[in-house]
């Protein structure tokens, strides 16, 4: 069932993954280690993916900015959690030059040029960024102050996957000051949710959305929010997080403001990102063996067409209605029309199938005379009811965008049904430990948040607490670890 | 006349530009040697830079695509020309960990994380990126391949100025391959004129185009296209360049095609570019001892509204007028209202001229009766004629965007004449020695590209070739250093 060069899922999951980031040209492999190449069919996906949560960013007032690309190591230093936490696997600049090689063959570094203090490729920016802070921070007036970077960044990973975890990645990441902590929390909070519409409402992608537990929380962090998405083989995706970092960076960087009243105070800091990864977790909710499935609000392309002629008088016919149709088509979606000489509509359609096109429309003589198209939906298979449905060419202005909403509803509603019914509640450790091979998914548990639990269940099962689930406050339980009683829902995975 | 903490372009014409890049918050400086901080109010322009220029190289068929940041050393030495030119000041990453210091305080590089070959921290993205065409490039039906990156790039400069020359910047680099060496040189033309149009259309800035001398043009590259402006102290700006790299990145990468008749032959390549230096450029065209003078086509914000209201009452009502008329401006173009408190009316005047706002459009209690706002226009000194124009509410919608193209087509001849008013004409080495000093310009002259010359003119007076003007080929002339006959017409003239 899978398309030619598609290994299925079933068979192995992961190198379905890699034929369909590969196959569709979304990705390809680079020459050096552990980085990708976001090939043009992959970049255009992100494009939308960035220009739809820049608008969400900037309509509850945030600004873009750019820093530096490198970050003086001794900054590193400077917030402990920070640098304990994660910060150690990095590309590190230590010189400023090549030169000519003394043997006559290629360049070296020139080691006349090294620098006197390194330089580390930035795996985050909150260092850097608070560096800046001090200086543009001076009363409560400068606050809030609401930053955010589209930037790359690099994690020196052993182990990588395209889109997934790679060294080096794209990103954005927001970077927010506030007067006091209740804002801080406020804006924390705000972002999250501005993910969570993002991943549910663009992506068709739903999500649980909750805080992280205290061993699970970002390295400095107060609080981590997160939203986890579940992926077709049931393991959680973490898709997007947001930390209340307090005034942990304000104090690391001496960030200090004169409030209303004329004390000194030290900031409260937020920060908020997603990355490329988003685009993995996009293809691991909707793509099948024929290939990629994207949903329309973030699809590159809405519709293709491919016209069925062979004689070229046909040619003509169709591509004398196609212009004249196509004319009102523009503000309603995208579209491409595939003219490719020396390929069968077959061998299209199975091209167009594989890079996701939610939207394919079939044209040829006959369809001609009966004055419609036949629209064929990505989201289905051959054979199902509502496969092809026949447009005459004066309804499809009207009726494409209405079925491109249906294929963004029906992909959203299909990927939360199985997610639904994959949720388990659980009430022991056996439980858990039975459920977890025979049956992945998402293990919802009320969990006292005992480290030494959490750690056993990490440990011996390879599951982690993805999130405490923002319903959680509203009634007690008994943990399913420790027996005692928790106010805490918390929901178990294994995770990508 | 110059606006507080700004000098005088008289008094010190580099302080001045300074002093616009800081005090408008356009730019900062970072605690990493030669980098900036771009600021919200820079960014903003660069955003609206980036899109007008995107979707110029979507309608000519190109795609955006993302390459590693880091490049393999050996990679720098494929292409010997392209290594000699300028790839040697560069940042290299010789570690990839950092760990506790043995001593106890800080981190430290971790002498066991060294790699096996150092990466270079992409300087131009050339041998990436034909690395990767090699896989890509297999028939004639693969090309024209014409793809682009927004990307950062780094090179290690000793001296740096805000947004000119910053060890980091941000920049587009198109890379395209082509079966033959038309269809390459179409391209390169074809995306300077892009850029030149960009200048002049969206910056109202004025460019002289055409291809440089073979001393100055890029490394590796057949012919290298530029479009040069003039700042307002006469010297040259190149604003973006645009390479016919010929076969030799496809030779150095082993970059094969097969074509339509079966044979194998090496692809033809083009690079180009532009970056963040045309903010630079932007501001050393149009501003004033004021502040900032932006376009109003790339203007992040076209029209400020000032009211001006004292007592409660009045502020209401200015409030709900405002309220009612900016419904239907929306579509029409930008605006804030700057409602802060405590500030007089003055003040936010001159800060929103530092700023560089096209249009500021005042409004108080009698201009309620009168039914009008003035509108006062960035680019007009106070006491000129047309500096304010009263607007009648329901005229704003129509008016606004009339004067706002006034405006930029006023930025744009103004800033014509002045150039045109200072190019001269030379036809001896001493008229030019004589000129340079006195009257800072551009220099047109027959010239026979002769490389002794060009180097003396270069080390005597610190006056470079800055392109063949692309109106040269139709008559000759006696070259002004060797009195050769010659069909090449040469801009000259002292450089950013």
């Amino acid at each position: 069932m899978g398309a030619e060069g598609i290994t299925s899922r079933e068979e192995d999951y992961s190198q379905w993954y890699i034929d369909i980031c590969t196959r569709a040209e979304l990705a390809d492999y680079s020459p050096v280690k552990g980085c990708m190449v976001i090939r043009p069919n992959g970049f255009a996906i992100w494009e939308n993916m960035r220009d739809a949560l820049d608008r969400m960013f900037k309509e509850t007032g945030h600004k873009n900015a750019y820093f530096p690309l490198l970050i003086p190591k001794s900054f590193l230093s400077k917030e402990a959690e920070h640098v304990e936490g994660f910060a150690k696997e990095c590309a590190v600049v230590t010189h400023h030059r090549l030169m000519n090689s003394p043997e006559g063959k290629g360049v070296v570094v020139d080691p006349d040029a090294r620098l006197e203090e390194e330089y580390i490729v930035r795996p985050t920016s909150e260092t850097i960024i608070w560096s800046m802070y001090r200086k543009w921070i001076q009363s409560y007036r400068d606050l809030p102050l609401l930053l955010n970077q589209w930037a790359n960044v690099m994690r020196w990973e052993l182990r990588t996957r395209l889109f997934l975890r790679t060294t080096e990645f794209l990103w954005q990441e927001g970077h927010t000051a506030h007067a006091d902590y209740d804002d801080a929390e406020r804006e924390a909070r705000r972002m999250i949710d501005i993910y969570r519409r993002f991943a549910e409402e663009w992506m068709a992608m739903p999500v649980r959305m909750g805080r992280k537990t205290e061993r699970e929380k970002f390295a400095g962090a107060l609080h981590t929010y997160t939203i986890e998405a579940m992926m077709q083989d049931g393991k959680a995706l973490q898709a997007g997080t947001s930390h209340h970092l307090g005034q942990n960076f304000a104090k690391a960087f001496d960030v200090t403001f004169q409030t209303e009243t004329g004390a000194r105070e030290y900031v409260h800091a937020t920060s908020w990102g997603v990355s490329t990864r988003l685009i993995g977790a996009l293809i691991m909710t909707h793509s099948d063996d024929r290939g990629l499935v994207i949903p329309p609000r973030i699809a590159p392309t809405q519709v293709v067409v491919v016209p069925i002629a062979r004689k070229a008088k046909e040619k003509a016919e169709v591509r004398q209605v196609l212009d004249k149709v196509t004319a009102e088509w523009k503000d309603g979606f995208t579209y491409h029309i595939d003219e490719r000489e020396g390929l069968t509509p077959g061998y299209k359609y199975a091209d167009w199938e594989l890079k996701g096109v939610p939207i394919r429309l079939e044209i040829g003589p006959r369809d001609l005379k009966e004055g419609h198209m036949l629209a064929a939906r990505r989201d289905r298979e051959r054979g199902d009811e509502d496969h092809k449905t026949a447009l005459r060419f004066e309804e499809i202005p009207n009726r494409i965008p209405r079925l491109l909403n249906d294929i963004q509803d029906d992909l959203f509603n299909k990927a939360k049904a199985r997610r639904d019914a994959r949720t388990y509640s659980i009430e022991s450790y056996d439980a858990l430990k039975n459920l977890v091979e025979e049956q992945p998914g998402f293990y919802e548990a009320w969990f006292s948040e005992d480290e030494e639990a959490e750690k056993r269940i990490k440990d011996e099962l390879g599951v982690t607490a993805r999130c405490i689930v923002a319903s959680s406050e509203e009634q007690e339980g008994q943990c399913f670890m420790t027996g005692r009683s928790t106010a805490r829902r918390v929901l178990f995975a294994r995770a990508y």
